[in-house]
């Protein structure tokens, strides 16, 4: 057990959720903090932030109301994952130095509780593959891909798979997946740049360049046979318009709907949903704490896929904590170019 | 095998499809036309047409393109399953007589090749049990209900039902079939007639008077532990709304979509659907013809219900085949009482 080190004096700057955006969210809906660094409670440790994650459901958590987790509170710190290092610890099962992924917040300082470590609230991680893809390939995307593909799509060798946001966090991992697993995968992105970097580097048998209006006529092209399997993580037009190409059987995977989640108006519901019934297709939720049990597992998976070189994993690393409300900005505008990361200290 | 009857001089009244609706279908949309009744075929048999099903599917069948199965053609009859009697056979498997439930489409007389025949297009009924029910809990409609409850809804004993268009032919079924297996039942049906039938006839634990503008809060109150299973005939605004009361992992099953079948504008798909992601939960199509080998089994449970008297069976009886262009319109109008069935002749 390491002895507390003392950060009397050191001041932990934080982001707290000031207001509810109606739309996108501005920097007015967000409060700029300091307070001091608290040392680690009895059984607790102390974590410095290094990367935090920037996701699509940062949107939702700011709404009011209940949805698969309560909202962030207004004047609460927001709520977000991350990686940091232990520098300070009263468990025995973390040393200082320790490099540790956890709920740190949008904070440069985060207290860990016993009672959060009890139930595995946080958890060491291996520096030898990188820091990052643990909040990409290796983190909570990694775990929704893998689980949302593998359980929830169920896919057969030479089935085609759809997978839209194909460079992002989840995307990556979904279509890496599916191609490890035999199938057929297309993509669907932003920007010729992303579709290139899709097929070149990650080895997707298409992708569709969405921004520019390829959609409908990309499905037709690179889905042949049809699509057996869309794992959807934007909703929307794009929903749509796969509805009109599944299979008999298909799956379909509903992770997220960033399409629709800065809407002011309702919510576009999918028109072609009665394409379910003529080819008796299930479209189906997933949200990824279900399978908390069996991260170890997948996490096993797809690190040796990285260390074998069959996974890749591509971060967009942003720099300080204050660009926090520009940075998230990025994932409604699709800029990212990877797994969108805030960095908000050296590593 | 029973000599030809001599039918020269008789005459087929038929109704065939002249144009393809746009909204709801009109007189205008339909061919009446008179030929001679044809003898049987080698190997086939004849069947004069005592009872038709008017189904919402009809709808879609009318229109052009692809669905689960081809529309019916311009200048074709008017496809119907129905209920008549052998008159003549060519087939040692029919005699005159027999009572049979086949594709007999909208006229007087039906003749039924062998080829049909071999394909199990036509299958003698026991008229003990009556004739009308053959194509309501003992037709497709109950072969529907039977599958899509049991195959695609899992429902657990103590779980809660609801299913719209309750006093249907594919809802009467379910609903009666969910209460058999324990569970709670709600249905959602069109006046307070049809809701008070459901509740004290067939058992349900209450109705919702969709037509006054219950549905909200009667889901609130009459599903207190939200809704583990939806048999949704209905879509539009309801699906929407019981999409706001499921539960985790709640299965929806897409059945039909009524309220959407003459519409002259997109049809409204669920802008609640991602209720799906944040429930874990659902939603799958059924059509029914993928559980044909295991009709028999469905039909000899369901008989058995029916002589026990723990299954009730409600037909809505119209007279007349010139009729069949008035009559066709009470589904979408919410008209008809129980099961929508064309009589064509006396039984």
């Amino acid at each position: 057990m390491s002895t507390p080190t003392a950060l009397s004096g050191s001041s932990n700057h934080q982001i707290r959720l000031a207001s509810r955006p109606v739309g996108l969210p501005t920097r007015a809906n967000w409060n700029f903090t300091t307070e001091p660094v608290a040392e680690p409670g009895p059984g607790g440790v102390l974590v410095k932030t290094l990367y935090l994650s920037l996701d699509p459901a940062m949107r939702g958590w700011m709404n009011e109301g209940k949805s698969y987790i309560p909202p962030v509170e207004l004047g609460a710190v927001m709520r977000a994952g991350g990686v940091g290092q232990v520098i300070a610890s009263q468990n025995p099962a973390f040393a200082v130095g320790d490099y540790v992924n956890a709920g740190l917040d949008v904070q440069e300082y985060c207290r860990i509780p016993e009672e959060q470590i009890k139930r595995s609230g946080i958890f060491k991680i291996d520096p030898g593959l990188g820091l990052t893809p643990w909040l990409n390939v290796l983190g909570l995307p990694g775990m929704t891909g893998y689980f949302g593909l593998l359980d929830v799509g169920l896919p057969k060798t030479g089935e085609t798979v759809v997978v839209s946001g194909a460079a992002g966090a989840v995307g990556q991992t979904v279509g890496q997946l599916a191609k490890l697993k035999g199938c057929r995968v297309v993509g669907i992105a932003g920007g010729r740049a992303k579709c290139d970097w899709v097929v070149n580097e990650l080895g997707f048998d298409a992708c569709i360049d969405y921004k520019a209006g390829e959609v409908k006529a990309g499905l037709k092209e690179h889905c042949p046979k049809g699509v057996d399997i869309y794992f959807d993580n934007v909703g929307g037009e794009i929903l749509d318009l796969v509805l009109t190409r599944i299979t008999r059987g298909a799956r379909i995977i509903i992770c997220g709907a960033i399409s629709q989640y800065n809407n002011t108006t309702p919510v576009k519901g999918p028109a072609n949903y009665l394409s379910l019934l003529v080819n008796r297709a299930r479209m189906e939720g997933i949200v990824v704490f279900d399978y908390a049990d069996r991260y170890p597992q997948a996490i096993a998976e797809l690190a040796g896929y990285l260390k074998a070189g069959t996974l890749k994993s591509r971060e967009d690393v942003v720099q300080g904590l204050d660009t926090f409300p520009e940075t998230l900005l990025k994932l409604f505008s699709g800029e990212n170019f990877g797994k969108l990361v805030l960095q908000v200290a050296p590593a």
